[in-house]
């Protein structure tokens, strides 16, 4: 992996798109998906988010140099999702500080109806952001975000027209 | 059960506290407890002072004629937890308007050190909100807060200063 | 959704199979997946399977006519998965009674390595069965597998063999 | 700790006992609890039953020296459980080679009726094995069950009939 020429990507603005069904496990008794599940389910499209910027996530996660724990999360909880629904999941990282960057997600859902020509229409389900923190884990103190990470942050990182959005929630 | 007069209960400003050990199967690669399971740790004291309110917490989730959902969460994470970990959540929930309250959470480790004579610690881990608003299931708008839940935030409701806290996060 | 004469689509003895990313959500403080995740992924991959045969998946688990609920389950854990790690898990049901069924999963992971030329293995992680019991559930009793689960059986389901090879575990 | 000489405290045939509350995250769309957190509740009871007997849980689970993984599980599933439910779950543990040992658990529903005389009956709900195999992590080869999980297994372990209970099944 090198560093990407300004030229050859320039930053999106796209968010990365990670599509998920929802499974009987995510639910609970009451018929929808469990309140903290629809955060664990934004977790795994950062996840796959960091996987499709050539982050090997085993590493990531688990004992590294530089752990990047979350310290604050918030969520929207619009629309109930029900077990077998398709639902799709925008990331959009954004870098706060060079210790330290959010992830706003938003989750939509994707109902198709109609015969012979099919409409499809989303509607948002969820709205979560989450906050991360660089620590280097032997010194225990703040660190810079990692260079792999600064690459996944212009890959798929949002302009300020996102953060301002964060604002108004 | 009848409705509380005043000058026999006062609003105690006493949080309901909800002890529990931290499990394998809350944790993940990283160690420690996984953040969003740290959300269902504060649902689970959540039901627990329901339940100590007299509430059928059965009943209550599943199928109501006043569903109660959670329209929005926030979490700060302070300090990781271990498996085997002690924890204690101070649950003090707060009405906001007729049809809606909140829910604040404040998660304590515990830690006992010393020989002969034991020293218990006690240090914030995370701190939790939720917001819930009453709905009325079968007309699908909203509703009042009904009398059991309006008896449980008297009994474990919490003061103004309560709320100031959150503003402040 | 007819029923598919025999000659268009013989039973095909090739099994479902349904590919997965561990997520960080799945493991544990080990640093692997949690045990019983391993049989959630299990249902993952036979809801995926009741999708693919046109079953309608949210009305077959929530307060369905007839309910199939799982009465007993086994499972042998090969070799620990790791986050980030691309699993495949093969499904094979078969019919045991005409109200009853068994479902044999066989999760490999997938490992790829070398240069130019990839060499991708897939080894054996875990193996396990679950025996599903379908209920009238305004009656109380046991009834016939429907029939759209019939054909579910039959457009997935093993041969003889695969039932010698539960035997013999 | 050091080894109990055997007139001292004999093998009790008394089972471990841990009781819980059914919480909502535990249950599913069905409205009862999702087949796998049945697991997940016996190994929670397994947990309670290791640091009830002076083991350090989170020293045994987390990067150990020896390793204790499960290989194998089944269950019963006899009850649905619901939310709010209080179970309770007997972990009997039994020796089977010097490596290696089974958990049995019989996890039973509480029920109380009546009004000035209250009657309290228990129901099993489901039942569980699981073995484990005791592995040194830098050898990565088969060791003897450790002391202090041998302690264990004497003071909460069953006696032969336990395991011809489990042959039946």
């Amino acid at each position: 992996m090198q560093c990407l020429p300004l030229f050859v990507e320039p930053p999106s603005n796209m968010p990365f798109t990670y599509e998920r069904t929802i499974r009987f496990s995510d639910t609970d008794a009451a018929g929808v998906v469990y309140f903290a599940n629809i955060l664990s389910i934004c977790h795994e499209a950062y996840e796959a988010s960091l996987a499709a910027a050539g982050i090997n996530v085993g590493q990531f996660f688990c004992y590294p140099k530089i752990a990047i724990p979350i310290t604050h999360s918030t969520a929207d909880f619009m629309q109930p999702m029900f077990c077998g629904d398709l639902v799709k999941v925008h990331v959009t990282p954004k870098e706060i500080k060079d210790s330290e960057y959010e992830v706003a997600f938003e989750m939509f859902g994707v109902s198709v109806s109609g015969g012979e020509v099919k409409e499809v229409t989303e509607f948002l389900t969820a709205r979560a952001f989450t906050k991360h923190v660089c620590i280097d884990t032997a010194a225990r103190s703040r660190t810079f975000i990692p260079a792999d990470v600064m690459r996944w942050l212009q890959q798929w990182g949002g302009t300020g027209a996102t953060r301002d959005m964060d604002l108004l929630l």
